[in-house]
């Protein structure tokens, strides 16, 4: 079984378009908001992680379905399930919910790079150890 | 074959993270701003598009993969492929391009809606005439 | 003497540019922040004022000093402090902390309008009761 | 008499807010991307400036009025008018129009800093002989 995090944040004003309901880019920060928070209870934080292992992220697929909007001042919780699906790739379902409400699903696939070269590295041990318990 | 369509812009500073590169979902930001010019370029505005017709268009799916990244002042091409998938949905396949680099390619599904209620409605005859040359 | 409220947030990743910094622009976004949360300690939500006044708020004047910068993941304490300064003006002075580090002073003039038309009307009594306790 | 320049751009859809119009922040964003168009008349472009000299600039202080509100796919007129107000210091005029309609006015200080330590230092003389015609 993989592990499975939430991350809850209220949507802000400026994220919402004239249609009233948050600009469909802004789902994807919060995909890397949430990212960072898991990061955070893992390594303690996203730069430690970078700093013990000298490997940082880098999204390679994104597939996002859209099935309800939110709106201003709404509490969303944002679930990510990674896992390792390769040497280097780490795939994580995402789930934005609204309270019972579904409102996004899909997937996020990130590449493990060296932090000064961009070059595609193996995941590191920490991270290997986290995803296969 | 199915028109197509290419928006140049350029990367904002404030559009690059603390890797020098553009932050993944301002991407899907870009993909919104060459829809709107490729309504301008048919239908002479988007505004124009929904007075017209009543229908609006709301994202429902969204797949992007990431070959390449896209740094501060870069000059790229957006290109939308747009087609009609279905009565309601119009599937753009996506490019982005900076010169002869590859940078995005992907796909986005918009469904047409009814502009004041939100409930999907078929594609309008305004919009399907210049889908199905 | 002026209420004053203090809202914490972290800085996410993307609102960083590639000097490794908060981005300008988004100091004025958290300044935004922090008074829907004041509006939530005050009058349940925004959305909440809006209805039981008919009223909104629109920025006529924002003012920024900047003397320090915030980097990605800091903890930011963003402090207003909002006075009546006319029958329709509640001005605010701000000031973005990181622990003892000063980053940000600056004060902001929002104007009460008819939520609707968007005319300017005076405060309502149920703002002006708790900016003069 | 200094120097002035205008840039054109179009207000994109994610921009607005609930109330239709473009959220405060993002002129703040008009504002540098403007100063990017600025050097790229000037300096060849934003980068070239940084590689021929050695300094970059940040922001200090930033005071704007809103005095009218631009919606979703207007063109907006941005002007600055630099001048040197310190031996380290460039203050522009801003103004933003649509058409004949002044939206908003105000003022921007950046300071000089040695590009890698970010230290102040006195305006290049590439910048000085621009600025004093």
């Amino acid at each position: 079984m993989p592990p499975s995090f939430a991350h809850h944040l209220r949507v802000r004003y400026n994220e919402c378009d004239p249609q009233g309901i948050v600009f469909n880019a802004n789902y994807v920060t919060y995909v890397d908001v949430t990212l960072t928070e898991l990061w955070r209870e893992w390594f303690g934080s996203y730069q430690a992680f970078i700093d013990q292992t000298g490997i940082d992220l880098v999204v390679a697929d994104l597939q996002l379905r859209f099935r309800g909007s939110a709106r201003f001042d709404d509490e969303l919780a944002i679930t990510l399930d990674p896992q390792l699906t390769s040497a280097s790739s780490v795939t994580s379902t995402i789930a934005i919910d609204r309270g019972a409400d579904r409102l996004i699903d899909g997937t996020i696939r990130h590449v493990c790079v060296d932090a000064r070269s961009f070059a595609k590295v193996p995941a590191p041990a920490l991270l290997t150890a986290v995803l296969r318990p």
